[in-house]
């Protein structure tokens, strides 16, 4: 399969131009499906055309109607996609639905991540700012007509946005593919100001099976807690996707250690360019973009101030292979019973 | 205080001489203390003598009596010094006891580490081999002549040995200080063959308290699983001494990732030279000890073949602050209901 991440700089408070800059990227990173193919004909694909303009217009005419059988999930709840592939566990594996399986053989081998928050932008001057640019996942404008690019040209794409569910409004990562939605993660570790901005994910890490490769999804500063990565490769994680607007120079590094002590791939998408918004501090992103595979082999990292798709091949099920050494394997040398995990503050507590 | 990593090359089998060379390094260590001030007079110390020797001559005369205030555990079991700094929890950290004060005050900020199994060398033929090599600790030879220069030099060390208890043989890790013996941790993850020489070691990672710092054990390979440095920072380590044998090149970058996670400082002391025993692969050691600080800075990394002991002034203190940003704080932000810690498989199963 390809993997590949998307570096950018996305204007703030400017959907449609992010868009655009998206849906040109991507037109370069997946086959071109005829139109007769495509699963849903009726929803149009602003990734046909070669002018940005024409593209705009399509997006401002783009219809907000939700093809039925993706439907809104309850306040609070995180919906995962019916007959879509569904969130699964280390050694459950189920593949895609068999009659999915002629469309996904053009689909197969093309997964792309892009940074978080990256139809918005990342700093909001408050929660309200915050929620008027957020939507519903999956029926909200970002996840349609992104999943019309996913459909028209056989992709999965992983990206960042701010979703609202309810009152609430969360950083999430989203997984799309060329049926639809696939799933979600609502990031649970917020960095600094996304606590005033955003609620914290409550449902932890989550493992989608897309047949070729089992995905997991964390955010950004999720990557300072090797639990979180760790929670992923434990639930079957082949490849962590890793939506990130990076401000400081350790998690490429880390991703390293991660892809080593969870024998998985990792890819880390980061946005470049630099914001200043109200009266907070002026924020300069580190780009630097990178996968990485179970080895700990830097397989892509982009420059600072690179922007584009670099991408390569890779074979995710190397990461299903957890021996370390002929007599070390990763999962079987772990030993659970011996770890404190809690402050022992608590322990003595309890 | 001082923090020191000491990087050699262990001869196999020549404890004696191993025990000259880390006694003549380590005489540029600590602060000498007047022989009358010293806590037992009575134990020699071969640290004074200029003359390996006349060093070796001490050693092979040096009485194996055991101070009658460090006694042996039972089998199986994992003494502690009574008296001792004691192990401890995260907020629980209780300090010498007072009547060792004065003396703390001369040791205080004198800490060495050592490597792997630093006095007998690495590579066994058999499990009968390392455990005729091993002693028990507290009270073999080792453990003794080794607590002789920390008394005269006011020096606390934590270094790897074989140790015996019992039938069992365990790849170990000692801390000792000016008073004799503090703890001992044996280590969890064996790497490859030392499973057919060591017992794994069943009671966790120990931190101890020194007063002036909280130290936390593990040797090598356990760097490898990130639940071993995060137990020891969530039972309070300030320090996380890790005496290694390298072989693979991963582990001094990894490092650094285990000090931002866990805003710990970290002590890897790596052998040098290569091994080639019996039927067995040629092993060559990485050397490239290495100092973080709780940021992640590298205070101090030795070059590949560089033999003797490098230093630097820290402030262990700086450990205890685990706010990351004015919002983020290591520990109040982790989210360990969030987290999966078995393989599916198992949950699946129960």
């Amino acid at each position: 399969m390809k993997l590949g991440v998307f570096q950018f700089s996305p204007a703030f408070g400017d959907k449609t131009g992010n868009l655009e800059r998206i849906a040109k990227v991507l037109e370069s990173a997946g086959e071109r499906i005829p139109r007769g193919k495509r699963a849903n004909p009726n929803v149009s694909s602003f990734a046909d055309r070669r002018s940005p303009s024409r593209a705009a217009g399509e997006l401002q005419s783009f219809s907000r109607r939700v093809p039925s059988r993706i439907k809104a999930g309850r306040a609070g709840s995180l919906p995962q996609a019916k007959g879509a592939p569904v969130r699964t566990g280390y050694a459950t594996h189920r593949g895609i639905p068999r009659q999915s399986a002629g469309k996904l053989q053009k689909a197969e081998g093309n997964l792309v991540v892009l940074p978080e928050l990256c139809t918005t932008g990342y700093q909001f001057l408050s929660r309200m700012e915050a929620f008027d640019q957020s939507e519903p996942v999956p029926g909200g404008r970002t996840t349609e007509i992104l999943s019309g690019i996913c459909r028209d040209r056989g992709l999965f794409l992983v990206f960042g946005m701010a979703e609202r569910c309810g009152d609430d409004c969360f950083n999430s990562a989203v997984l799309i593919g060329p049926e639809g939605w696939i799933g979600t993660y609502r990031k649970a570790h917020l960095f600094w100001d996304e606590k005033l901005w955003f609620s914290p994910g409550t449902e932890g890490f989550p493992v989608f099976n897309l047949g070729f490769a089992s995905v997991g999804l964390m955010v950004c500063f999720d990557w300072i807690f090797p639990e979180a990565a760790r929670s992923l490769a434990l639930s079957g994680a082949d490849i962590i996707c890793h939506p990130s607007n990076l401000v400081l120079p350790y998690c490429p590094d880390a991703m390293i250690t991660r892809s080593i002590e969870n024998r998985v791939f990792t890819a880390t998408a980061n946005r470049t360019g630099a914001e200043k918004r109200g009266g907070s501090d002026r924020l300069v992103f580190i780009g630097s973009s990178q996968i990485t595979d179970p080895s700990g082999e830097v397989l892509v990292r982009m420059g600072r101030e690179e922007e584009g798709l670099s991408s390569v091949r890779i074979d995710p099920l190397r990461a299903r292979d957890k021996r370390i050494t002929p007599k070390n394997h990763l999962w079987e040398d772990r030993k659970a019973d011996l770890y404190t995990l809690h402050p022992c503050t608590e322990k003595n507590g309890s």
